[in-house]
């Protein structure tokens, strides 16, 4: 199966989650976001997903996930629905339904970081919201960064079947999930990420050892992963940086 | 079984969507919040599960499920692993997919409605916000939640198999999961919410059928169900009513 991956051109967002599976499964994708207009991607291709009064099952929004004649949304729901068919989850239950918790706990993880330089709404632009944002920022570097830090840290000492990952003895989806918020909190917040990162030796092993995976070295060096920018999740703005 | 739920004594919260599957399916449960701290419940049995150094899948926050053997986080996960047991979800694998998913959409727009009262972080009073959750509020009032409103409308319209539920024939989580949102909205933003959904015939009966349902009929005479209140997630401040 050749699965169709939509999301939004120009960013990482949410997509690069789902991109990271499927990269390092070396699945079949198109990504409609690299997909000209003219030749039925990029945002009309979403549009029409979006809007369309045919669509029986809509997405909110993207990123959501064509495979065969199904259409997934919501990016968790994704990864849930291609962990098992890409061996990015463990066989057992308990696996999967605890994978499936750390990947929701990551995606509450996101929303936080987005909301530190959208603090009153994301359909404002950030100069509307600049002094909210360095006060969201505070308080984000101050307790909710190093306390989801904290908890992965402490998920990947408890798990007594790895040393590396956080579920079972492979690699999960999770695990990449999570070395792309880190990778991306190092991006936005340089300075209070090293610091909060110091007391986590775990977090920041696993960071390097998913982006020495040999699939994921040769997709960043592809040119297919977008660089990091200031219209994304991950914000690098030197002001919030504690 | 007898399942565990694990959640914050005095308020509704997140834990609320969990109960009223279980009191639609008639599930045995225990709701340790109702628990007194000396008999086991309340807030010590949370944090025995939260800080325990010998808990092996931690929550990251409450709700949390005990079922058997399994500690299940996260609230749409725990819904997700319900709701085939307590027949509130289609047996079709598109069908599970599409209520997660739409589950998941709830739950961010759980997140949108709490931080209207709450934009610059959990951690502070409301009294500390309160300019920047007026701001906010206008903001999420204006476009967030027609936007939200309007999507589940429209699932609800293009469910072909029902005009009633948004997912095949039959009540699924989901559709609980919803009316807690709107009657919560309906508590929060009484003026707000009662404008939006004169646009939504739809999510209006949903509403209505559901706390119709004689199971949830009875769990709401039963007292068991906590009234809504200004330490929760819907917040009532005529402030921010539009």
């Amino acid at each position: 199966m050749i699965y169709e991956l939509y999301y939004w051109p120009g960013i990482q967002g949410r997509g690069e989650f789902v991109r990271l599976a499927l990269e390092q499964a070396g699945a079949e994708y198109r990504d409609i976001a690299l997909v000209p207009e003219e030749e039925g991607g990029g945002v009309a291709a979403l549009v029409k997903f979006l809007d369309g009064a045919d669509v029986a099952h809509p997405p909110f929004a993207p990123p959501f996930l064509k495979a065969g004649r199904m259409l997934i949304g919501q990016t968790a729901n994704i990864l849930l629905y291609l962990g098992p068919r890409l061996g990015l989850v463990p066989r057992d239950q308990s696996g999967r339904v605890w994978t499936h918790q750390l990947q929701l706990t990551l995606a509450d993880f996101v929303v936080e970081i987005h909301d530190t330089h959208h603090p009153i709404g994301g359909g404002l632009y950030y100069e509307q919201q600049k002094p909210q944002a360095k006060r969201r920022s505070r308080d984000f570097l101050a307790h909710r960064l190093p306390k989801f830090l904290g908890y992965f840290e402490r998920v990947l000492e408890r798990n007594p079947d790895s040393d590396e990952w956080m579920v079972g003895r492979e690699l999960s989806y999770a695990d990449l999930s999570l070395a792309q918020v880190l990778a991306g909190l190092r991006y936005a917040f340089p300075r209070a990420s090293r610091e909060a990162l110091r007391a986590c030796p775990r977090l920041r092993a696993l960071h390097d050892a998913v982006f020495a995976l040999p699939r994921i070295r040769r997709y960043v060096a592809s040119g297919r992963r977008l660089a990091f920018n200031k219209h994304d999740i991950f914000r690098r703005y030197p002001e919030l940086d504690g």
